[in-house]
């Protein structure tokens, strides 16, 4: 499929500077883009690259359109805009709506006609499946499960009891929600399993990547609010409240009854011990180590280091040490 | 199903505050119960929350058993009995004994006619499987693998080649026990891989959590202990032994050949070396990382850092850190 | 199958210290190995182990041949030799050549006839499978995935759209490769996912250890190069490069668009961040961390902590910090 930037323009609402019967069919990047392609400015250090694209057309601010020898749509947020355009060109394969024969379904769940059921999935008794939603194959979807509209289960992924998706949630491989979460009773020198009863509720628009884990609740919910997106290898423990729109990246791990406020930002190999809190619009640097029971509040604010302080003390600190006479 | 509170004290032993004839039928936290559950006292923080409880009854221990609106039952360790009433008001799912159609089994594997093997999983030649195991949906046995009796593979285990489990050993989804350990031989600028055939050894009463991992040895056994926890995406390197009744907590990486003693307890995020070793009873903080071939020693000691040092020594210096001039 | 020690010596090119007619048919560790075995001295503090050793034969270098009380191959490089040696008496299980009845095979994938598609795997359209790989039991292989002559997927490997693997590549059970990177931009407090179009090119001769992740690339490819080795429960973020003999030990995690040059070696649980560098034949501790755009230059140079410096440095800081005045 190709699209003029005529057409591009018009649809988004956005300035063209060049040929509106210019085509183009894919993105690229910069530094790979060839005729018929549409590319951005990731990166302003890129800049030398955008004199010799050999793209049909760039998405820029409108600072860096002087310096593009080829057509540009112009946007005050280029990044969100190329998203928006690569959707149109790159959509995602359509559905094959119905049960692959070789799924096994509970004939007590209830799917909607317009959904697709890969191969080996297995669907329990109970489980609800909204409309245009895909269950990737070798996916597994505990008893009483249940998936708004527009879900994207892409492959093997595991629901445990009850777990509970909203409209356009978006999970990867090996992504398992809803296994027990981490509770035991000491009895003298050994432990005591305390039963998982609990389960997960998830928002509309949450992205949860490759082989994360997320537990079900003790005894009640784990929730991940909406327009959440975790990376892969995450651990969220069972409990734990995380806010909306908020950002972790790859193998984070927060421990049990945790919570992370909205708009919170978590970098990579992030651990936060039980019990302790991120408030809204905080951001963590990565490896940073948040002690159990600790609050860190302030949006805007940036800890590091474990245990975490305020990413400014913490620099101190650590030119501090490289001084001290040896 | 429903129990009188009498029933309970009867059967675990415990004293009752209240009247025996009140029923439960299923468990749940102070803030969130309902007419009909029972809850307890899980941090003497909710203890105003206890007060306003819509619980039918509680489990406490006998010094805060006086504050309680509603009937108690009375241990010394009120975590525990809770674990073990709940267990009673939400028993495991019932088994059904057999083999799933699509599950793919060599005539040569001996299964328990009393164990049941789900949808899509795999068992190799000559694999056993105890009474009343429960190989869940999708998981895959290799060749030679033991289990014994009461077992559990939630869904999505992978048992590689003779893996050998105890009784009672719950794994959840996506675990992979017995993958080839990381061995290489150095020639020149390249890594030849050393054949890994050991195997893993699982002793009873051991969980482990969604997609942790443990390498089978390099030629002999990787070990985990009876009663042994291990929390989710937890790597357990070849050779390792890990003792009886340890707890490891989420994230946590044990490189090759170390050992960890009985009844040790360590952090989410810990990083142990190779051929390390962490004794009996240890406890270490969330994210400490021991050196290759070090030992920590003493029960009840807790280390943190990394390297890790004595928790106190260590706190002191991040003190003084904190306190240099500027 | 049992092979004589003069039949080894001949074929491998090495010195025998003992009699040529003596026949091994398993490797063993010196502590439990019995007659029949051949073993090799991992480690000169086993030295003691080594005279009193049941083996039949040991492969050993110069030096400690004189200590051996059994015959000796002898080696400059021991390991290795053990190494190759022990894929001749355990070899790989035979491959079975053919497709499993219940694997789920697109028509217009072409598979080699001499490949082997394991129980339950699903094979998209345009796949194309070289001569002798193994697609073990429930792998997914996206549509347009290629993988070379005599891979070995052993069991449970997904790989996305298009995921290219070269000759001789080891994939581990859980694996992800080509799950959707981690890509958004910023629209006022929501994020706004970026398609992820690209995907994972991997060379000849990698391994790829349990429930690691890799991500695809965003437009381009994420490459790992040939001969590189890494462990499990890795996580490496979308456009990353990865040279060639890069060893990466298990939960490190290295973020988008960040590059290892060849033969760098990685500890445990290092985090990298996004557009960061480590250049060819640098050594990284275990659990040091790298902020985003670092570069780290130096064969040779071991780095440590987070941020990383200079090992020596580091060491020199701990212990300035550890001999302040309390």
């Amino acid at each position: 499929m190709s699209v003029a930037l005529g057409e591009l323009a018009v649809r988004f609402g956005c300035e063209l500077r060049g040929d509106p019967d210019v085509r183009v069919e894919s993105v690229a990047s910069l530094g790979s883009a060839q005729p018929g392609t549409l590319s951005f400015l990731a990166n302003p250090k890129l800049a030398p690259q955008l004199e010799q694209t050999r793209a049909s057309a760039v998405v820029l601010d409108a600072r860096s359109a002087e310096r593009s020898p080829v057509p540009v749509l112009i946007s005050s947020n280029p990044h969100a805009l190329f998203a928006r355009i690569a959707l149109v060109l790159h959509p995602e394969a359509p559905l094959h709506p119905g049960i692959h024969p070789t799924a096994v379904v509970d004939p007590r769940a209830d799917i909607d006609p317009t959904a697709e059921i890969g191969a080996h999935a297995v669907i329990g008794a109970g489980v609800r499946i909204g409309p245009r939603s895909l269950v990737g194959p070798a996916s597994l979807l505990g008893v009483g499960v249940r998936l708004g509209a527009d879900c994207r289960l892409v492959a093997r992924v595991t629901l445990g009891e009850r777990v509970q998706l909203g409209d356009r949630v978006l999970i990867h491989p090996g992504a398992v929600l809803g296994a027990d979460g981490f509770g035991y009773a000491r009895e003298g020198v050994s432990w005591l399993k305390v039963p998982q009863i609990g389960t997960v509720r998830v928002g509309d628009d949450v992205e949860i990547g490759a082989n994360t884990t997320i537990d079900r609740g003790a005894l009640d919910e784990t929730r991940i609010g909406r327009g959440t997106k975790l990376d892969n290898l995450i651990h969220i423990g069972h409990n734990c409240s995380i806010g909306r729109d908020v950002v972790i990246a790859a193998q984070t791990g927060i421990s049990g009854s945790s919570a992370v406020g909205d708009g919170a930002i978590l970098g990579g190999q992030v651990g936060m011990g039980d019990h302790a809190m991120v408030g809204p619009g905080v951001i963590l640097g990565g490896q940073a180590g948040i002690l159990p029971k600790k609050k860190l509040l302030g949006p805007g604010i940036v800890f590091w280091g474990t245990p975490a302080k305020p990413v400014r003390q913490y620099l101190k600190e650590l030119a501090m040490l490289a001084r001290l006479k040896r």
